[in-house]
This record gives C-alpha cells, structure tokens and sequence, in this order.
C-alpha cells in the first residue's frame, strides 16, 4: 500500500471534531495535528493520540503534511485563513458565503497558483454536493428548472434570533421543506415557488418562568424576514425536552430537476438526510483531502472547486476496482 | 461564442432517436449525420434536416466530427462498434454488460491510447449516473452500506419472457421497488436485502381469445429465474388498454446509502424518474460528448469512464457562470 496521506487540521469547532471522526474511518490517511487560535493545551481533544499544536507553529509542519483541513468559519476566519494556507499547504475548506465565492476564489486562487498548492474551496454538501448535483441535472436536462429545499435542519440563524426573544430562555428552530412543494416539484410541473412557499418553520422554545408564551409566539411569528414570510410553528417545552431532543444538529435537504425530453418528463433528485451536519461536512472534506492531494501530485495547482474534481479522485479505490465493483 | 461542437450517431434505433432529440436541446452543438447500417434512404428521421449515411462511409466524416455516439447494443453492436470507431474518432457510448466492462474498457483503451481518441465508455444512468452516486457515497461515508433499487421501470427482458407464455397475445413487465424495503433502507437500518426482497413485478397481458388466464397467471408465477422468487402481479387487460396505457418506456430508480459518523446516520440518496428511459439515456450521452471533446482538447487520450470526468467537463457554461450562479 502507498504511504498514507498525512493530514492537518485548522479549527477545533464542531467541523474539525467532525474531520478527527472523520479521518479515523478512512485506512488512507491519518492526522498529523490539530492546529488552533486557543492555547493548544487547553484542547480538550476526543482522541487522546491526537497533537494539538498552535497555529502559528504550522509553517514548521510544511513537510510533514500533504494537505490542511480548514475548519473555519465563512465570516471572518477563511476569507484570512485559506489565502494564508495556501501559501504553504494543498487546503480544502468549506466557505460557503455564496454571494462571496468569486472573489473568494479569485484570492486563493492567486495565491495558490503562485506558491505551486492546490486548494479546493467551498466543499461540504451546500455548496458542494448539491452544486454537483444542480450543474449535471442542468447538464443533462437542458429543458428543465432545479429546486433547493434544505431541511429538515437546525438552523443557527434563527435560533439565535428566537434566543433574542424577550422571555425566551433557550430554544431551536428547524427549517423544514414543505412537502407540498416538494410533491409538485416531483411530479414535473415546475411550478414557480419563493423560498417561503418552499418551507416551513418550526421551533421549541423554552420560556423563562413567567413568562407571556402567547406574547413571544406573537412576537416569533412577526419577526420579519426570519420568521413573518414563513408558516411557523411555536412549541414550548422545557429545559430537559430541549436537552433530550434537540440536542444534536441535523440537517439535509433535496436538489430536485424537473425537465423535459421531447415530450416525456424527467425527474432527477438527490437528496441527504443527515443527523450530524458538521460530521457530514467534515467527512465531504476528508474525501476531497485525497482529491487535493492527487491533484497537487499531478501539478494541477490552483484554487479549485468541486466541479474540477473527477469522482475516482475522492475515492480510496482504485480505478480498476471502481471499474469492475461500482460501474 | 466557441465553434459548436459537432456530434456523429451511429445506429438509429430508440437510443440514437433520443440523441438526435438531445442534440437539438443543446446550443453548443450540432449534429451532422446518423450512420446506418440499414439502407440510408430507408430511414424516417424525426428531423427532416438530419443527414442519413451508410455506416462504412464514416470514415470520410474524420475532419467534420468532433464526437461519435454510438448508439448500438451492448451485447453484439459496441464490443465490435466501439474499438472501431475508436480508432477515427472521439466516442461515447452506454455499454452496459456490468460483467464484461473491465474486458470492454481494455479493448477500446488500446485503441484510443495508440490513436489519440478520447472514448467515454459505458455512460448513461446504470451504468453512468449511479455508478457516480455509488462511488461518491462510498467514498464520503466509509462505513456504509450501498443500495441500488430499479424502477418503476419496463424491463425488456421480463416483458420478451411473458410474451412467450402460452396464450399471451402480448404483454408488458414492470420492475417496482419495494416501497417496505426503501423504507427500511432509508431509515438507516442497513438490512441484508437479496434482490427479490427488494423488487416486485407487475404483468400486463392481453391474452388470446379463449385462453386460460388462471393457467397464464400460473405459468408466469412460477416462472424460474424471471418471476418465481418474486411478489409478481398479473393482470389482464385488452389490446386497447396496453397500446394507450403501456406504449412508454419509463425507468429510473434509486442508489442509497446509509451509514455513520461516530454515533449518527447519515443517508445519502440520488433517483431518477424517467418517462422515456431512452431519451434520458441519450441526453446523458450527448452531455458527456461535450467532455470527450473537452478531454480530447486537452490530450487526455484513452478510454474514460464517468469516475474520470469532473462535472464542470458535462457543463455548456463557463467556470465563471458556474461558480456565481451554481455554487
């Protein structure tokens, strides 16, 4: 077997415990270092073995790893940080700000072209996975519409926003696909939908004691552009039914094309149901690692999306395998 | 805007009909002859503008098309047809014998390699689009399992063995995944399912005048290999019904893949549903012709598979366009 791909990660949040997961299942690489802002020995780290080193010390790891997990966020940590990497490391990272991806990419793309790495930005399921899918259903169904929905998901925006609420203890809201629309979408008649046909918007709420819940369901469902566009539902419940049931962060979504060959409908669809959302993405950018890593040995440098990325280079089989076991 | 992209079919029946649909949907190419076998003034050609030529006369079309596709069958046509036309042109075909594929991928490598084609083999949606969805999923989530449903589909096969039943004047088969068995699969159950648990099958026949259709349903029943290890379902209905209900060739199915990260599912899913399994089949091909032009471009000689070619190859539009606007 050839030598294993040696990975780092940046950022010990919910995404880089997700790569150390992530990681651990794959026979083909392994984890050099955790890389992190915070004093290395503070990490708590949910395997032992692993290094946890601090960031500025990273430049000293330029031959020892292949490629660097970024694991940051999209507002202010990767716009700095993958320029930065790329300079000394093949990267993938997970920017998502979609409005920002151009002149994301034109930045790394700079960089890494000039310091001979490969950096694969932008990779996870959206953007990512469901960019894949929107561009081959386009592709192959030139006559045809695509729909996003996403859910059912926790989503952090707006549970922040419930937080915000005057009398709300804790609380989370799920943005959840309407499976009306969905079934339209499905059934080819490309119907024309805004995003708030598209889902609906539950939450669980903890109320202070005392509190008025008539007023902050009133309050919830008003909020604009949260909240007042969307069918929402307000559920109470308490501390220990929030601890219990919403603790975990799960998400997912559908890319649906509905479309047209002569007179005969198409309906292509790929869809994730995720339980962990940070794991999920985390495992998307452990695959695509082995996609930088070839690429760069191929002197393919530059910034790089998913949709420069043949599928035998995420996998860990060979091309013979894939040909006989998978076509 | 570039010259267009300019595409040969060769073999003009439902595959090589729906390419020539497929063709006029896309801007960027056009298409400049069918070749036949069969006398080139005896076809009816759904366009009226297309050229019909003698299959032997291709050879004087080297300088005037960019792609072939080759439209034949899988079982005598493309193992002859493919290294063939190989050996003069760029090629796209949907060789489908999942068994014979490694033995198929050598014979026309040889062909491609020593005369600078660029031969995508075996594209379409099985193989091709799942086989895509198979190996991505894999290699995302490694501790997993793979499911691959067909259906709703008309399987020829199942419709030629119910039409040789005696007393069936004619007659159709459809391949119905089990909901029960998706159901559990999508759950994340990962159960051990054999293909029969996982299908059923539907009949509708037309019977002779006076015939036995206890003795028909009977016979299908406990046909070996076809239908005996199945749910089968026979009905009968009258010529009239059959040609208005049952005259398409929808298709499609599912790939699905559960698994875990750490402690949580993840459930990965891509299905088609397709009302004419030949025109899908075939936009898939003209949607791949587009990246054997570009492979061929670049130098990338040999025979390819789907696991080779990166989704932005598939795309009519720019890499700028794709990513603002599909991301």
């Amino acid at each position: 077997m050839a030598d294993k791909i040696r990975l780092g990660i940046v950022g010990y949040g919910n995404l880089g415990k997700g790569a150390v997961k992530a990681i651990k299942e794959t026979p083909d690489m392994e984890l050099v270092a955790v890389f992190t802002r915070r004093e290395p020995e503070s990490l708590t780290l949910n395997e032992p073995s692993v290094k946890a080193v601090h960031i500025s010390d990273a430049i000293n790891f330029k031959d020892e790893i292949d490629v660097m997990l970024l694991c940051g966020g999209s507002a202010t940590d990767l716009p700095e940080q993958t320029p930065h990497f790329a300079s000394m490391f093949n990267t993938v990272d997970s920017f998502d700000t979609h409005a920002k991806i151009p002149e994301f990419y034109q930045s790394v793309d700079e960089v890494a072209s000039k310091s001979n790495t490969t950096a694969i930005i932008s990779v996870g399921w959206d953007p990512g996975l469901f960019s894949i899918n929107r561009v081959m259903a386009d592709a192959i169904i030139p006559n045809g519409e695509n729909y996003t929905f996403w859910g059912k998901g926790l989503s952090q925006g707006h549970s922040d926003a419930v937080r915000r609420v005057n009398g709300v203890k804790n609380g989370v809201q799920y943005t959840i696909p309407s499976e009306k629309a969905i079934e339209k979408v499905r059934s080819g008649e490309n119907p024309k939908l805004e995003t708030a046909e598209k889902h609906r918007r539950v939450c669980y709420i903890v109320a202070e004691e005392g509190a008025d819940t008539a007023a902050i369901e009133n309050e919830i469902k008003t909020m604009p552009n949260y909240f007042a566009d969307y069918e929402t539902e307000v559920n109470f419940i308490t501390d220990e039914e929030l601890q219990r049931d919403h603790s975990k962060a799960p998400h997912g979504g559908f890319v649906i094309r509905g479309g047209n060959t002569g007179d005969n409908k198409q309906i292509y669809e790929f869809s994730l149901k995720l339980d962990s959302n940070p794991e999920f993405t985390a495992s998307v950018l452990v695959a695509y690692a082995r996609a930088a890593h070839r690429l760069s040995q191929e002197k393919q440098y530059g910034a790089k999306t998913v949709y420069d990325v043949a599928p035998a280079y995420i996998s860990p089989r060979s091309q013979e395998d894939l040909r006989r076991d998978y076509l």
